[in-house]
């Protein structure tokens, strides 16, 4: 990872020869430095995806000019593209429960700068965590959810009036309506503690317990109007034994679930995640 | 581990105060040396396990006046228990399709005596591994599955004639009758290609792929009526990406399916795994 | 684990037949129900260590009458014991420099409960962490490095004052004296920030990147006068590739020096680990 | 992993803006249908790096006039460039002792097509392992030892009539001299089981016993002059505990030389390592 401003290209479309020669090309023309680059080819699809990282003083035109000059290229081979500039950081909107260890971890990864987001504000249900948050000068919301249509409602609203890029449920226990996981598509990004397709719904480490697994796992996935069955961003398991109770295996779990977390939010926030169907494609 | 002969006594009863002292107390009148204790309670049946392994030639009487005298300490506390002798190596009766994986690895551990076992005899329904077998000199028998219940009858009979201990299902493909899980409650041991409870049944690695998850696993479980849903002794996963085909995941399948076989067997033929309901302690 | 008020018996002896029988009969005698129980006999010195968790409640007598009637026992055996009582906190004495991902992941377990301490005094030879520090409503002493012999001396004073039962080093980054590493001989823990033995000393994630491993560790330790080569309670590595620069090793190095000493901090606190020469055994 | 045939080009020069457009864009322009492409740059030397796996049949030009052709660009560039076809295995000439773990799982891997090679023969100081291998149908040349140069030059001579293009040291426990290592530089692999730089040399399962080391590992690298200091390909690691002894933790050293030897070769066999001075890089 390099620290200078860069800009990152992502695009799919249908697989043919020449995309790679074609985009280099243009990169070349432009005297554009490619840091990263990486392909990938759905086989099921025919479709290719592909990831440029560019040093942004590298490039002899502006971004401006880039996407104007780019979609020539695009229409030609029929691209959805995207570029975005590091120096415009990714605002995440957090929304918390009352467990705190995920939110805990992702507010320390900002103070230290290692993960470069803003964070424009925290939503809750509940009230638990307001000092600790606005500790870190980070203003929060308390959302009522006795009506939940009205409550959804006022997160949206907060959302776009925080200018949000991306809500982060960081262990957030409730059910996400259809109609907002259609409006923000591939904008919200969930901690499920369990190596899902196991364990679906509540209490999953309950469930772990009962059926005697000897791995737990945690699982980062994009929030779709099926419960738990949106595209996995990132997973991870950790062992467990017979003598390990359900209360162990939440604490042991908690390790899991923030390490996962961050990961699965790191990969896009640098969009390295691209969706093909219920599926990701994440270039690490 | 220690090479000498060991005595494993393995036990379980309603817990109380006083079994261990009543049981190493047995033993320190006796002189037994133990090499190795592990226990377990299990908080929902308040049932108390127990394993302890003791070096045979300490002990001032034998075998059989062991289980004489045990006996009225067992009564005294309502244990379910049995002792072996490592000096009576356990019989593998090991079932087999086409694929080798598993059994190559196991000949092998066997071959460079890793594990102490006698394998009387591989048992197929095809001919394919018969001369890999032989060359070890294990006797292989071909039974024909176009009528399964004859089919699982010849496989009893052999296991019968053989003095079999226990079944290892080493990729064997084929869908146990219940009566014959009932049979032989506790003694088939079976390797599925997946992380059980996720993606039972046949395909697990297609079902891997086409849910997009990033790691896939392999679970060695006691076969019992229930498909693919008896208790688990051992787990493992590794790391997969979008570019892996399930090609590729079969190919790193089998390296999990290996180990995790051989894990499992271990503990069960060391004595290391109590069944507990649907769940093992594995006293590792 | 269970959150009932527990006393720990931890002892080493020369081994030899009716140690535990001994011990157990002991606690049967004194109504004494054992939660969990760990041997373990180190075979180049003959020496047999254990550890034995028993619930307060159910003892017939109380903790001083314990130690007294004991003893007895103890003298016959020749044993080294110790028994710690679960109402009584471990009080650890932080230390830290400027990096703070290990002091932010203590603090957090601490005041969420899920480690069962006090935490009289965090100290550091730099401010920086001043307000964060003191947010959780703990005392932090700024000590001054530039004589370290007279620096070391005010650390010893503020922990004796605090009544500290270990120190932690949460990436200290001084080199502790050896008279101090003497008197405090297994009190003092540190997490190094590579698998060890490799990269003893300086920037080991340096080091790392140079030799060009594909795998980079933490390792937590206690401190004695040899620099990085005191007994290891708990190590964990996490991959890594040649696309990856000494930032960001440090960066995933990080999230394992955090689970490396929290779990290596418990085990101590929770007197699972015992001293072997320059070996630990870790009852988990 | 496709399965149809396939040319890989490997290559190095200095970095620049331009490299990925001109060699991409030279695939394109002979309608070269790419299937995988890395990148990397050395910052340290500021070399650039690439792989790129090309469907054989969709190139409009046969080999030998690739080579001719590319060559002009290579010179523009100043490459240092490679390329593979996939109908051509390489041949692998195994070397042995007497420990035969690795071997037997080498073998498998190829007479299960795993791993796609071809074994023109295995070379050993012992008789032991003959009749396994001719099992196989690979010749088995036993040298004698005694005389290290003469044995050396018997094994260089061995090679070249087989034709081989790479020495795999499965366990060969004999210390290569230095001007064999100089003349096949790049091209012998060894297992070493250690996680290096830890316990170089003899008996490493020994020195991680005597350290109390928490992981054991193992380590596939190139064989330099310097003993077990060559450029690394891969390594893992596997957990131990205070009950392991030296025999517990060769028995699980086994299973991860086993792997990490197979995952190691496979990289190279696939033209996925290139070298780095004293690293790799492995385009996986």
């Amino acid at each position: 990872m390099i620290s200078s401003r860069r800009y990152t290209l992502t695009l799919s479309c249908p697989d043919r020869v020449g995309i790679v020669a074609a985009v280099s090309g243009f990169f070349a023309q432009h005297r554009g430095w490619i840091i990263e680059a990486s392909y990938h080819t759905d086989h099921e699809t025919q479709r290719f995806f592909m990831r440029q990282e560019i040093l942004a003083d590298s490039l002899s035109i502006n971004l401006a000019e880039f996407r104007t000059q780019f979609q020539d290229l695009a229409d030609e081979f029929k691209m959805d593209w995207h570029i975005s500039d590091s120096a415009q950081k990714k605002r995440l909107v957090i929304l918390v429960s009352k467990q705190d260890h995920c939110l805990n971890d992702l507010l320390y990864r900002w103070r230290s700068r290692e993960m470069v987001v803003d964070i424009p504000c925290v939503i809750s249900n509940h009230e638990e965590l307001r000092s600790f948050v606005e500790w870190h000068g980070i203003p929060y919301f308390h959302v009522v959810m006795s009506d939940k249509n009205a409550a959804f409602n006022q997160i949206a609203s907060l959302f776009e009036q925080h200018r949000g890029d991306v809500f982060v449920l960081a262990r957030f226990m409730q059910i996400v309506p259809p109609d907002f996981c259609n409006r923000y598509s591939g904008r919200i990004i969930n901690i499920h503690h369990s190596f899902l397709p196991s364990f679906i719904g509540a209490k999953p480490y309950h469930q772990a317990y009962q059926r005697g697994v000897k791995l737990i796992g945690a699982t980062c996935h994009y929030v779709t109007r099926e419960l738990d069955a949106g595209p996995i961003i990132e997973q991870d398991t950790v062992r467990v034994d017979h003598g390990d109770s359900v209360e162990d295996m939440v604490r042991y779990g908690r390790d899991i679930e923030k390490t996962v977390l961050a990961r699965g939010l790191r990969y896009h926030i640098e969009d390295r995640v691209l969706i093909c169907g219920n599926k990701t494609i994440v270039f690490r």
